[in-house]
């Protein structure tokens, strides 16, 4: 099959939460793409996916995930959306569920781009084409420099240098995405809790005087076909809670979920949201 | 002054908050040594203080604290027990206070390692010797192996592994001391929220399965005379409830502020407890 074959395909989305599967839905569509949303239950929204032709499935029925794909013949597949690790009580996958449990192997064990990177190799063992969201979403990836109207000044420029260099060393051993910076203090640091917790406990635990940053960027080998760091208007009032002074981005691997609303939150809140 | 001089002079203790001053005036006392604690308002505790000739001071009433040090003749110096770093609102330093605080200078925006080293040179300079707690506790300080009844197995050990090169390369960029590791995923990483706050949040991200090991070491710069890892039955307690398996700590680097309780508490609730 050629390239013209493969685009008039479908667009098959794993949707797991938040807006963005249906943000990545839309941009297909506008392409001219079909699309069909495979909805994850207990994780996918009923309303972002209601507009969309979806299927809910749950997360290790793996057998239905496949043969949904394949009924709507998607060639390309987005991943998109957060997941919890299910624990393997709740796992009951169905029989190709178990036989794909057996191939993650060891992986199941490992850091997230470890677990995520061998699900995309998988899927591409079964034909599909693990496409990026941001292949679709170019115009909701963060771009390098300030977004809104604040500028990072020099102590958050010196906080944003130290937070990079703590999250790819962080990143080198397959922690994390983020952490926070007070005048050069590292206040905390970003593991299986998710953003939205560090940021809570980075305002509990700030020190004396001003300020305040918090640093998000892909990790090294991160899967940025499976994982993109995110930053949405949620990020955009914790950090405000925590009395930080902005919000530091990789440039070009970082989705904005509503670009423009996180702008004006973070202008409304005085806070830079910079592209490093 | 010759040793035999220096050995006859008072011992002077800072004292922060928990059991280890009262500890440290003990084990001075039987060696001899008169004591004398200087008791940080709002940090040390007044059951643990009361025993010993003592004064209270404000944290930053640096001119207080010299002139009590030199009233009682005191030669060495141990600074024990956590106090919180507070903020300047709050620190209202006293003539000398102030002095100490410019002789900090930028020290104190630095990493906790940073400002207790310059804390340290500065009562060196005052003509005080600091010593370690560790120094008159000997026999509260963490062994190699196994303390209690229980042993790491294959995967604990695989994890403590796994743990001591992600808090040492933590250590290198000045962050925290400790992390937990289950089945090769950190799940929580400490910087200043405290290991008590990592452990709980631990708990909550756990990923499926059994397993998880704290992870407490001394960070490679670390002024260990003014800031030791320690464990405590409150550490015990907390790392069960994570439904943690054990708890490894760097052994001759390491407090354990009650040990017989720790290793019971450890030994009841099925933990192990290892020197690395």
């Amino acid at each position: 099959m050629n390239a013209s074959d493969a685009s008039r395909r479908c667009v098959g989305i794993l949707a797991g939460g938040g807006p963005l599967p249906g943000q990545v839905a839309a941009a297909a569509a506008a392409q001219g793409r079909d699309v069909f949303i495979v909805a994850f239950q207990d994780f996918a929204e009923p309303a972002v996916v209601a507009p969309w032709p979806h299927a809910y499935v749950r997360l290790a029925a793996a057998g239905s995930i496949l043969s949904e794909l394949r009924k709507h013949d998607c060639g390309d597949i987005v991943l998109i959306g957060p997941v919890r690790r299910p624990s393997f009580r709740d796992l009951r996958p169905d029989a190709e569920g178990a036989r794909i449990l057996a191939r993650l192997g060891r992986a199941l064990f490992a850091g997230d781009d470890g677990l995520l990177g061998a699900l995309v190799r998988i899927l591409g063992e079964e034909g599909f084409t693990v496409r990026g969201a941001h292949e679709f979403l170019s115009q909701s990836l963060g771009r390098t420099g300030a977004l809104g109207r604040h500028e990072p000044d020099e102590t958050a420029r010196s906080d944003i240098e130290r937070g990079v260099e703590v999250v790819r060393e962080l990143g080198k051993l397959d922690i994390g995405q983020g952490c926070v910076v007070q005048n050069g203090v590292v206040l905390a640091v970003e593991a299986m809790e998710g953003t939205d917790a560090m940021l809570k406990r980075a305002g509990q635990c700030r020190q004396p005087g001003e300020g305040g940053v918090l640093i998000k960027l892909c990790k090294p080998g991160q899967e940025r076909r499976a994982d993109m760091p995110t930053i949405g208007p949620r990020t955009i009032e914790e950090a405000s809670q925590a009395r930080l002074v902005g919000v530091a981005f990789e440039a070009g691997a970082t989705l904005l979920t509503d670009p423009k609303a996180c702008i004006a939150a973070a202008d409304n809140a005085g806070l830079f949201l910079f592209g490093v």
